[in-house]
């Protein structure tokens, strides 16, 4: 059976990001029925509805990311807490991949949201918000329950690149 | 007594935006004691930490926002809800006005959310998680009571361009 391709998706831009050196190590972790890809959000435009509307094309990271999502068998989320919610680069991909409006690429999608902290609850907030609010509305979203680990594990520096 | 200084964000880049007339309306109403400025969030880059750390600069446009947003006595959000929560812009704006970490420009800043939506109960989200969850930890917000009008007021289009 071919492996299933789960795009992972990382709410921090930042290059040492502990979210991405998680999930770079679960991606290590992967058996080979799960085949990981990461799809990265820190080039798509700001959400804006007239980008695409009357006449105008929407902007090629846009509909790339879109594809990318439509193309993958689910999608697994790592990401920080920024401001009680996630973070502003993922919350701009959710916006991108939902519209236009009746087409988002997240109805039905598998996922599942994961999120470190170096504080003991820091990422309580997106799982919370994530699983409750939206992704559960939209996708097909894993389980709300949220086992918070007191200290991250220690990553290796493999995915600080 | 000088007029207070009141910063307006709009959530929504769209030119034709439903908050954006309203907010327009509103300033057509305010009294000599305030004075209403739209601080725009449209050029903010997408937060990332590393974009000011580490010798980098902060990107022009955030530190433009934040100097803006330290200048007033109080803000108003007027924003729409995307996916259960605030558009992407608006959340940028947040996480920008929140950054580096221990200067944001929100701590105890008045602040007050308006959400309008063409749906009888659309704009419940932002106003929901706002007050009660960022708006309400950092920002000196008005209280969390949610008045809901089943249709949106006639706009005027003074506010369309």
């Amino acid at each position: 059976m071919a492996a299933k391709k789960i795009a992972v998706v990382i709410g921090s831009l930042r290059k040492d990001s502990l979210n991405r050196k998680f999930a770079h190590e679960v991606i290590a972790l992967a058996p080979p029925s799960l085949a990981f890809e990461i799809v990265e959000i820190g080039e798509l435009a700001l959400y804006n509805q007239d980008l695409e509307e009357n006449g105008a094309t929407a902007p090629q990271a846009w509909t790339h990311f879109r594809q990318r999502i439509k193309d993958v068998d689910g999608v697994l989320f790592f990401t920080p807490e920024y401001n009680r919610s996630v973070p502003s680069p993922l919350k701009n991909a959710i916006d991108v991949g939902s519209r236009p409006y009746g087409s988002s690429v997240w109805s039905g999608k598998p996922a599942a949201i994961i999120s470190m902290s170096p504080g003991a609850t820091g990422g309580s907030a997106p799982t919370t918000i994530c699983a409750s609010r939206w992704c559960s509305s939209t996708c097909r979203c894993c389980s709300s329950r949220k086992p918070i680990s007191a200290a991250p594990p220690t990553c290796s520096d493999r995915t600080a690149s």
